[in-house]
This record gives structure tokens, C-alpha cells and sequence, in this order.
């Protein structure tokens, strides 16, 4: 038998949903006693339930919402190195799959067995954002059994994530192993190189998620001129380079992120076809719209307008208006994609508004739109089964 | 002014619907007085509010529940030769952007233009689905635009689409232009060869809607033993073993379909590493289990289990059997690709009854499940906007 505390569902909860793979316990599930509560965050304990069977082995978090995170089956009593390693084979199994390179999200939280941490990989350099109590606490087996498995020199904290809030963790980054990249890291991601600053950037200077969304607007961009609103780092516009667009325009708040756009456009020898725009995105396809400005590809890739169920309402008058307004700087028969990253936007409401917006903005043109693509994460973003509705990340393609 | 025949909207009917775009009007919507009931099947209309503010040119079929199918706007009163062509030539500059050779769907009905008219291209043939009454009256004009515009050889009609049926249409099959080809069509995708018999096969002979889910399985199949249930001529099969599968067995209940894959395998170069079994997919899946079979990809692409709502509760449970039955015959860290065609089961239920499924296959293996990818049709099957729960097919793709 084991020694590790122990939680136990309350009576009435049905213990099938976990014996079915769901991999969270809430705080009103749960009997919260007194020694329930004493458990300290981070802590392993066994999950059983009413009637003392046990469940699995979960990671203990009684400041979080979240007060158990199922790891491993109950047989499991502690997470030694191998318990790692096993795992980070498995995830790294699916990405060599995948890519011929390695730059990708190697571990995707729950999905791939460490529930609340992400892992993305560029080269020999990995960021960690260990987001949940029990990751800080085994930080450095976690650690050491990335560099085993991967072989990384390099591996960075980043604590920027907003779910360490929520778990109590603090906001400190950190260099783990070797050292951080002096200068910004070359990312070879569809056809063009993508610099990614991974220690001033936004997160971890690179949003992988995109990738497959990314090729298919390339896929649109021969000998077009696109425009990249939200652009970053150049996402589309570098790849609709890359895949021959005639040229690429790229809009976005932050001077670095711009920069860094540059910078890969020079690398993916691509300079002399890409502009750079900075400003708020309204203001911006307002003023391009004033100059009669129009495009063959359009895409906008906004952050999360309504990252919480409170901010939905409003954040989907934002989706609409930039649906609208970018559909006015779309050429006749050009093509248009709009994104959304909003947990709280579902693919339903997400497509009601872009199309509301789109319509707004063909009105009186005698212009329709077709829908062509719907697009998601990549599938270095895997989604675990009992979280479906976790895919965040949307993209619509549409034929004006 | 016209001399068109008129349908009227009810007065308690919001004429805004079809303003914004929506491409349908039901008998229950409109005036059906016995001018209205009088106008013959496929004649052309003019759609008012109950106020006489046109809406839109319609074409009519009183023996439909879809009485009006919105054609063009109110001010154009015929369909000339240049109706026509002008939106051939639309849908064909997407198609030139989406793909470097002539095998794709060139029409996907409402959201090209064409209210229930489906037209696939294979090279130098194209094959004609007219399932809506307004279609076959002006087919000849259809067809002389479609030769004009693309320059095909061949044109044939394919009366077989159910929805033919419910438009009160024939169902006899017919050759429009030049000659049905005497063999199977070879057609180029995903770097393999199929063959695609347009005159004895089902439908169109070729099913283009699965090539984005086809490359996506592909791209997981290098070295792989693959199984591609529902097989019909080979299509993720094909294409896995031209992406360097080691071995794919296509599982199929038609024997013709069977023969064609065999066919394209060896067009493709690829006859040595495939084999086939014919059988009902169900007692294929047993069997194999039964012999222990074990394979690094399994794909499942059935039928539509559930065409309509009355079948729905029997088809997700089919959808539900296949997933248990495929999950068995994966092995620990391969994938599993679980397809619908079905229009009544959404994306959502259709990913409930997977993932229910794969949990019943992997019971007390310890084994978990990770959902990597989501997709649908390809892109030369848009979407209207306002239809935009027509999209029919999903592809869902997991890691066990």
C-alpha cells in the first residue's frame, strides 16, 4: 500500500467519469477536509472514490480550481525519472513523425500526459511553461528527462502563462540548463525561416499552432499581394512569400515583433517583397481602406478577443468589425482568412460572426463569400479526448 | 419590367433572410396560391416580399419542399449564355489556385452558384450532377458553357444522386458531349494514381472530397503497415503507400472498387505493396482482430451511417462500433483515422461517439487516446455562407 494522501470524491459523485479518462477533479467534487486542505500544491495523492476504490494518481493543487489532475493510473505511487522519460518519448514519437525538423510543441499539457505543461521545441533550445504546482515541483526531473530524451543544450522557464495565477506560481523566468539564445533563433517552418525571440518575445517567440493554417493561406498566394494584420513575427506573410506571393504587408502594434518579421524575411531571402506596418490593426485597415488600398489575400490573426466566457459578447463585436473591415480591402475574388484563438468563441459563433462581418462588408458590392477551409491547431497540439472542446484555435478561409 | 412569374413571401415572412443571403425559400415560407402552384418545375421566378419589394431572381420547383432556390439578384431576369459561363469561370479560377492539374470538383452547388448542381472534373471529361429541376431545363446552356470555358472533350450526366429523387427528376445517365470513356480515368493525387471508372462506378466515380484527410494521413504513414477500411479504389491507401507506407490492405464490400485500386496501385508503381479483402467491413474487422492483425495506421472512411435524422441514433452507434472495432487492431503509439460523410451527425456527436469508442477498444490496455487532427472536405467543396452546417465531412484523426 502506499503512503500518499488521499482524496476522495464525495458521495454522490459518479467515479465513472474519471474511470472514462476525464482528467480533472473540481474543488466541489471533492470531500475537502481538513486534511484535503493540508495537502500542500504540487503534491501526489491518491484519488479514490466514495467507497475508498481507487481512481488515479493526481497531482494536488487545493488553491486551484482545479484540485486534482489526473497523471497516472492508481497503481502508479510516484513519478520517477522513467515516468518522464516514457512520456516524453511518446510526445516526441508523434512530432518526429510529424516534422522533418525539429522545431514544434513538443508536449501539448493533458494531451500528452503532463497535464498543465507545455513544451515547445526550436532546435537544441526548449521552453518550458510548467503551468500547474505539480511541474514546478518535479521541474527538475522534468528537466532532466528532456535533455535525456531530446537531447536539448538548452532548455528556458518561461512562467508568462496566466494559468500560473490561477495556481498560485510565481512569474519568474529562468535558464535551466545551459544557456539563453543571445540573438533571435532561425525557425524553418514552411518553406521560410521565422526568427523567434525566446526570451523577450511574447510567450515562448513563436506560435507553432498555426502551421497548418499558415500553409493553406500560402497555398492561396502565388504571385498575390497579401496582407498579415496581427502579423507578429511575419506568420502568413512569410509563408505567402515563401510560396511566391508577389508581396506581403504586415501589420502590427509591436515594433519588435515587426523587426523580428524583417529579419526573417531577409533570412528566407524574401526582403525585398515584404513591408512592414506599424499601428494598431482598426486604425490601420481604416487607413488602408482610405487609401483604396486592395489585396488578393487578406489575413487576420487577432489575440484572443474573448479569452473568458465574461469578455464573449464584446469580443465578438471585435471578430465581426475585422471581419468587416478586412473584407473591404479584399480584391474581387480574392480570399480572406480570419482566425480566432478565444477559448470562449466557439467554431460556431466564431463562423456566425466573421460571416455576419463579411456580409456587412460586401453589402451593396453584389459580392458573395464561399467558405472554403476550417482549419485548427496543428496536430503538435493534440487535444486530449475528455477535453475536445479544449481546441482554442480557429481559422476560416473564405472565397470573396 | 419582367414578365416573370412572381412568388410572394408570406407577410409574416422577415424578407431580411434573403437579403443577407440565405439561398432557400420553403413552401411554407411563400404565398402558394394556385398561380404560384401552377408554375412548372425548373421555370425561373421572381422572388418578392409580401410588400412587392423584389428579392431575387429564384428557380422554382413546387414538387420540392425547397420551392425557390436563389439564383442572382432581382434585376436579372434570364440566365444567358454569359450567366453561365461568367460563373464557370469563377469556380475554376479557385480551383487553378488550389491545384496544378485538372482533377478536382469544379461546382459544389450553392456556394459556386449553381443551387444543386454538382459538376466533378477528371482531366479532359467532366461529369454533371443537375439535381435540381432549374439544372436540367438549362442544361444544354450549362453545358456549352461549362466545354467553352474549360475546354473539356467529354461531358456526362449522372442522374444517380438521390436528391434527384426528391426534385421529382429522372435518374437516367446520359453523355452530353464527346464520348464516355471507354476505361477508368486515371486521376493524379496525393502523388498517387487512382483510377476512376465515371460510366459503372458510384457517383462520380471518385470521391475528391477526402484528398486534404488523404495527405493528412499520409503524412503519418512513411514505413507504416496500413489498413484503409471502406476502401472503395484505394483512397487513403494510395496515398499512404506513395507517401512510403510499407504495406496498406484495403478492406472493401465491392469487388469493382477493389480491382481499381489494385489498378491504381499499380499505375502508381505501388502494386507489390498493396493487397486487398474483400468483405463486409464489420466481419473484416473481427477477422483481423481475430488473427491478430496489428497495424501502425487504421483508417475507417464508411458510408453515410446516418444520412437523415431518423437514422441517426442507429448510425452513431455503427460510427461507435467502427471505432471500438479499428481501435483493436492499432498498435501502442499508431494512429487512427475515423471518417463521416454523414449529414445528421455533427461534428461534435461524431467526435462523442468516436472517442466513446476508442475508450470501449483501449479498455484495460492502460492505453490513452490523443485527438491530432480535425478535417473536413477540401477546398474545392466551399461552402455558402449561410449553409454553412452543410459541411457534411469530417475526418477525425487520433493517436492511441
Amino acid at each position: 500500500m502506499t503512503d500518499l494522501p488521499i482524496l476522495r470524491l464525495k458521495p454522490k459523485m459518479d467515479p465513472r467519469r474519471i474511470r472514462f479518462g476525464y482528467p480533472w477533479v473540481y474543488d466541489n467534487e471533492l470531500v475537502m477536509d481538513r486534511r484535503s486542505k493540508a495537502i500542500a500544491p504540487g503534491s501526489l495523492a491518491l484519488l479514490e472514490d466514495a467507497g475508498r476504490e481507487p481512481l488515479g494518481l493526481v497531482a494536488v493543487n487545493t488553491a486551484s480550481r482545479i484540485v486534482g489532475r489526473v497523471l497516472d493510473s492508481a497503481d502508479v505511487t510516484e513519478l520517477t525519472p522513467e515516468w518522464f522519460t516514457t512520456r516524453i518519448a511518446r510526445a516526441l514519437s508523434l512530432r518526429e513523425t510529424l516534422f522533418d525538423q525539429p522545431f514544434y510543441r513538443l508536449v501539448h499539457a493533458e494531451a500528452d500526459g503532463f497535464p498543465g505543461v507545455i513544451i515547445d521545441r526550436f532546435g537544441d533550445t526548449a521552453v518550458i511553461q510548467p503551468n500547474a504546482a505539480w511541474a514546478e515541483v518535479h521541474l527538475e526531473t522534468l528537466t532532466d528527462a528532456l535533455v535525456q530524451v531530446t537531447g536539448v543544450t538548452n532548455v528556458l522557464k518561461s512562467a508568462g502563462g496566466r494559468a500560473r495565477g490561477l495556481e498560485g506560481l510565481d512569474d519568474q523566468d529562468k535558464v535551466l540548463r545551459g544557456s539563453a539564445p543571445e540573438a533571435a533563433v532561425p525557425v524553418p517552418m514552411n518553406g521560410a525561416t521565422y526568427m523567434a525571440d525566446l526570451t523577450g518575445g511574447q510567450k515562448t517567440g513563436l506560435f507553432y499552432d498555426q502551421r497548418p493554417n499558415h500553409a493553406f493561406a500560402a497555398g492561396l498566394a502565388r504571385g498575390a499581394k497579401v496582407l498579415d494584420v496581427f502579423s507578429h513575427v511575419g506568420g502568413f506573410g512569410l509563408a505567402a512569400l515563401a510560396a511566391g506571393a508577389e508581396s506581403a504587408l504586415c501589420v502590427d502594434g509591436s515594433q519588435p515583433a515587426l523587426d523580428l518579421a524583417i529579419q526573417g524575411a531577409a533570412q528566407s531571402g524574401l526582403g525585398d517583397r515584404l513591408t512592414t506596418r506599424k499601428g494598431d490593426a482598426f486604425d490601420t485597415l481604416a487607413a488602408l481602406a482610405e487609401e483604396g488600398a486592395q489585396f488578393d489575400v487578406v489575413i487576420c490573426d487577432p489575440p484572443a478577443f474573448a479569452p473568458s466566457k465574461p469578455a464573449l459578447e464584446k469580443g465578438l463585436r471585435a471578430y465581426e468589425r475585422v471581419a468587416r473591415m478586412a473584407t473591404e480591402l479584399v480584391k474581387p475574388g480574392g480570399y480572406l482568412g480570419l482566425c480566432s484563438c478565444s477559448h470562449a468563441a466557439d467554431l460556431e459563433k466564431f463562423r456566425q460572426v466573421s460571416i455576419r462581418g463579411i456580409g456587412k462588408g460586401l453589402y451593396q458590392t453584389g459580392r458573395s463569400a464561399k467558405l472554403i477551409h476550417t482549419g485548427f491547431a496543428g496536430a503538435d497540439h493534440p487535444i486530449h479526448p475528455q477535453l475536445a472542446e479544449s481546441g482554442y484555435l480557429k481559422a476560416l478561409f473564405f472565397q470573396l
